[in-house]
């Protein structure tokens, strides 16, 4: 522990799980000293033999320094785990997954017991922290003045992206990203579900359907252009006409294969309902407005 | 015509709607005699101004050449126009979109007629065609000694990718690569959702959106080298069980943000289902079978 500015800052971790572990060791190897707790101790232990030091209770580790750190499972066990400590001048980083709305309201929470705070959503799994080459990287959002002051620290264990002072934004981002994802999970499986059964190599496939979804990705930069402009007929070269009738084909495709159109469908009735409601001429953009016409 | 092996071989275009039109004007501005037809003759006049002949019928326009390629709107309307046409002899090509089961019984159909058979896949969109730097490209599968032969004026208007002699293959592949891309755009249309009515640019989610599919897509070779090796369960960094219960979050936020959960709950269900039977140890690799276990 110095003064130096240029030396590591001193941290403590709440959470010694898989993510946590992976936190402390980036932290440990970049020569930061780590105070850490754990739940259960046996789970702190091996990070002692790495240099860390291991706290007898979360109050006891989070008076051990200005920057407390929690990778803990959820929200409420954030919440029971900080009950008795005193946070009044402690900076809380929370990156442990949660929505926009505990973001928001564990900000409030620790702001009102006098700790600044800084919500975070982690895109990486354990093996990619630490390594710079992995493309991890972590969304912030909330106090602006702990996301700069502690900035360089908070790069040690992946890339930083703060995204706004609503402490929500975080965990908006995150899950936003992550829900597109299972989107894209689900229409790989479905692709793999028509090859079921035919004498089309899986591992052949699978470079043709990345390009493809790389290729298309794009997609969703034509989409955010329409938000922004409100004309979702512009410059349309598939229109929703001519997509909710290829889509036949889709379906069809599947009953020949014997495949469950339960991932497709959705989507599909959805585009079915926009082009009924007299917007044949758009593309898919004012699907986005349908998900939340029923309650925004 | 020429028999000089160099010249740019004469071809027969059945179909100029807009996917038609930009065919033609790919082998027309490569120099190929090309004879169309179309069934609203006033659709086909503008090629004839650019240097195609217009035959009065389908059947005339099949006896100009050898090498005759359909891009009509569907398989029946390949049938029909074909209906009184003399194919014996001939090369046919089927640009139309169709299923797998079509392209096999087209397939057929034209070989009990004396000519040789390629079913095709365009993906690609008409303002791709005749633009090598589009990434536009054809599947084909069907007769090997057809592709072998016209190649490289297949390649005209977009790249080949032949996938096997199984006629329906080109469809398969076709299929298979619109269907994950509607998933990946369900995923798109989700994410854009949750993020109405918040004080966040669609234009700067967008590229990080597009940056996080493109990182996570790669994720169907894993899925491929699985579905090959039987082993859902080997090297797996997050497995159905963390999935599963990660995915509270994901349904809580869209609850936050008022969005509808139609998009994500069938892939989110099929997971809970391969988790309660006992999978929770692997990715979701095994999700695939369940797509066609009523049936397969
Ligand atoms: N692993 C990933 O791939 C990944 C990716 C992105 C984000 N994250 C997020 O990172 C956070 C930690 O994940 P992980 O992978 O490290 O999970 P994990 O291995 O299951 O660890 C969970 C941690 O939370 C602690 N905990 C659970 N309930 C508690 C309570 N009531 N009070 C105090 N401590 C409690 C556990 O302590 P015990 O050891 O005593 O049980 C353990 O330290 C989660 O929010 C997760 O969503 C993980
Ligand atoms: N456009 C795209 O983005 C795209 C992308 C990939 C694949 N494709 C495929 O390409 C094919 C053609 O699409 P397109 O965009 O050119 O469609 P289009 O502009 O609607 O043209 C349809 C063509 O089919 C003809 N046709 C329809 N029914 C017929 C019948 N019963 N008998 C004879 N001719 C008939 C039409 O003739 P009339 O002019 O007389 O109506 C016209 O030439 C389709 O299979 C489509 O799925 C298109």
């Amino acid at each position: 522990m110095t003064d130096n500015v240029s030396s590591p800052t001193p941290l403590t971790l709440l959470g010694t799980g898989d993510m946590g572990t992976a936190l402390a060791r980036a932290w440990l190897a970049a020569g930061h000293p780590v105070t850490v707790w754990n739940r259960t101790p046996a789970r702190a232990e091996p990070l002692a033999a790495e240099g860390a030091v291991v706290a007898a209770s979360a109050a006891e580790a989070v008076a051990a320094g200005r920057l407390v750190i929690a990778c803990l499972l959820d929200d409420a066990s954030v919440g029971e785990t900080l009950a008795d400590a005193e946070l009044s001048g402690r900076d809380l980083v929370n990156l442990t997954t949660g929505t926009p709305g505990e973001g928001r309201s564990r900000a409030a929470w620790a702001e009102a017991r006098g700790a600044r705070f800084l919500d975070a959503g982690i895109m990486a799994v354990p093996p990619m922290i630490g390594d710079p080459a992995s493309g991890a990287y972590v969304f912030y959002s909330g106090s602006a003045e702990l996301f700069e002051e502690h900035q360089t620290t908070l790069a040690v264990p992946a890339a930083t992206r703060y995204v706004g002072t609503d402490p929500g934004f975080a965990a908006l981002h995150d899950v936003a990203l992550l829900s597109g994802m299972y989107g894209m999970f689900a229409g790989i499986t479905h692709a793999f579900a028509l090859l079921r059964g035919e004498d089309i190599a899986p591992k052949e496939f699978a470079p043709l359907l990345v390009s493809w979804l790389n290729a298309m990705a794009p997609a969703a930069l034509e989409t955010a252009d329409k938000l922004v402009s409100g004309d979702y007929a512009k410059d349309v070269v598939s229109n929703l006409a001519m997509q909710v009738a290829g889509s036949a084909t889709l379906l069809r495709t599947a009953g020949e294969q014997g495949v469950s159109t339960e991932l497709l469908t959705p989507f599909l009735r959805l585009m079915e309902r926009r082009l009924a409601a007299g917007h044949g001429d758009e593309d898919t953009t004012g699907l986005v407005g349908m998900l939340t016409a029923a309650t925004g």
